[in-house]
């Protein structure tokens, strides 16, 4: 079907300062010793496009200001706030101790399959932080056990391995679409009210 | 909690014969002028975890054998098969005629939001294709009209655009979880018919 692609003018991409008055998501990544500083860049890319409350760099992730970061970030180190962890597990503490269920993606003995996971304290207030791990090793034993759950993003193939870059993607479109949801049914439910 | 993590040896992953053998998912990928041959191999290991039917490279795309998607992609290109079109259009005119829904990724004036589209003809055998864009210039005008709809990624940051692997993963997955319900909720009446 005819259908006229948006020029990059009616995107309605906000500035820096727009993005900072957003209101919250509800989302936090953690990156648990991330190698690839072109990882961590798209982390930012993926986490400022789907509205990320904070980034939280872990052990050996680069951290800006980096060249890189901001090359495959396209400087979103810039709109989304970040901190630094040294050890992974003091993030994971702090982040527990402000009322966030903390979710390490993994494939676990427990892991839940994520199309069976509906993250529904997001239409409550409830918070979410997400753990990725390290390229080779995933994220830590002693992390995944201080988490509250695992989350698995099922697979199929030969390789049954996403880049982290693509699991940030993947995981943050499913928790964004949830988010999407329950807004759109809160504003269903208002309007209703308001006839 | 604690909750150990799986082996690799426990994963399930199968071999590439095991792979081919496969139940078809119903889901095609083509990827439009993409410029780097890193998202080629990106796209095709994303494609293999999600058991994608097969990749259709198009135009200035790099096509295997090429060191950089095989680096990329861990292999993929051998488990997946693929085809090559010089023009997009082409791939697009056999796949419409061999009953394929075809849906640009692309934001524009009828884009559909993706957390509002459930592809619910996979579940009585529809097949989709999903076209993915150039990095810079996203998918052909002449491509979204030749295609059936327009899905957007709804974004809300400063960039309003994903690394293009980062997309093929995001909306593989939104299709991956749909078809997984569907044969969840199968198995379900089957079982139920069966007692």
């Amino acid at each position: 079907m005819k259908d006229r692609k948006l020029l990059n003018i009616e995107l309605g991409r906000v500035s820096v300062e727009e993005y900072k008055a957003l209101p919250d998501s509800g989302i936090v990544v953690v990156l648990d010793n991330v190698r690839s500083a072109h990882n961590v860049g798209s982390a930012f890319r993926s986490s400022d496009s789907f509205k990320v409350d904070r980034v939280w760099l872990c052990g050996i992730c680069a951290t800006p200001p980096s060249a890189e970061i901001h090359k495959s970030g396209l400087g979103a180190e810039d709109s989304v706030p970040w901190s630094y962890a040294k050890d992974t597990m003091d993030a994971v503490a702090a982040l527990k101790a402000d009322g966030y269920t903390v979710i390490s993606v993994e494939q676990t003995v427990n892991s839940v399959s994520m199309e069976s996971f509906v993250p529904s304290a997001l239409a409550e207030g409830g918070r979410y932080a997400l753990v990725f791990g390290n390229e080779v090793d995933g994220v830590r034993q002693d992390v995944v056990d201080a988490s509250d759950m695992s989350l698995e993003i099922p697979q199929f193939g030969t390789k049954h391995s996403l880049n982290v870059s693509v699991a940030v993607g993947v995981v943050l479109w499913h928790f964004t679409a949830a988010r999407l949801r329950a807004q759109r049914s809160f504003d269903n439910d208002h309007k209703t009210q308001a006839e």
